[in-house]
């Protein structure tokens, strides 16, 4: 496959400025679970410029739930935010310190913590709801709102095919 | 918005059989951050069960880029594979340090790392892009050849645009 310092064709002064770029080989570019990264890695990486300095993105998706599922129990929420289990209950944990959510014991089962917004953290996911929105805006600006429904709409549709093969 | 444990109408004791499983709000369903860490979630976990015990995903895209790439400067291959620098200088670590990649340093410039399959990095890769490939198979089996590869452009375009944004 030759050597890419011949096929890159630069010589040592120009390749000390930084690393040359290299495309991603073609056998990753067709591998699904590769674009997955990329685009998860990409939009991380955008996410800590704008709305990061306030929540990451896995905080927001927690403060998002349960704001749609005010009393939802702990332990039935990580599916539905994409996380496991033991790095939900450390992100609940952290959004508890700094006094977003408040996790409550119902007395007829000590085991379970309902989980709710308090008022700051209902005015932070309005404040970091707007910074994502924003970001979404500029991320996807080249295609229109249909298309944009269609293809997000499709990839949650493989997402849950993808998750149903690990509960088998 | 109302209490969960009312809309889900169960009693306590069907609840403790497990926690149900409450789908995504609609408004993590319509953002494209959340849809791109659950497709990188729900595949991570796919992996782990079928190709896992061989390589982790980043690890089988860093061997996947050397056999593309041969004598690869380290530094110039982390973007290609969607992993930041200091990831990516671990993972191949692991890789030296299982036997599948050698890293040279070329006589002109002690600073650089130039990477190469060994013999055994090459056989495990080809052994677990067979497997990657079945697992691919089975998660993209409901969709057709061509709308894979249109998908997959369009996704990989998304990215690069994704990318672009924090290079500015």
């Amino acid at each position: 496959m030759g050597d890419v310092r011949s096929v890159a064709g630069r010589d040592l002064g120009e390749r000390d400025e930084g690393p040359e770029l290299l495309p991603p080989p073609p056998a990753l570019l067709a591998a699904p679970g590769y674009v997955a990264r990329r685009l998860h890695h990409a939009y991380t990486a955008v996410w800590v410029r704008h709305v990061d300095p306030l929540l990451t993105g896995p905080q927001f998706a927690v403060l998002t739930a349960v704001d749609a599922y005010p009393g939802v129990e702990q332990g039935s929420l990580a599916r539905a935010v994409a996380l496991d289990r033991s790095t939900m209950g450390s992100i609940v944990r952290r959004l508890e310190d700094r006094g977003f959510i408040t996790r409550v014991r119902p007395p007829e089962d000590g085991r379970k913590r309902l989980l709710h917004l308090t008022e700051a953290g209902g005015e932070m996911l309005r404040v970091a709801d707007r910074r994502a929105r924003e970001l979404d805006r500029l991320l996807m600006r080249d295609i229109d709102a249909e298309t944009q429904d269609i293809l997000l709409t499709r990839l949650n549709g493989i997402a849950e095919h993808w998750e149903s093969l690990v509960e088998d």
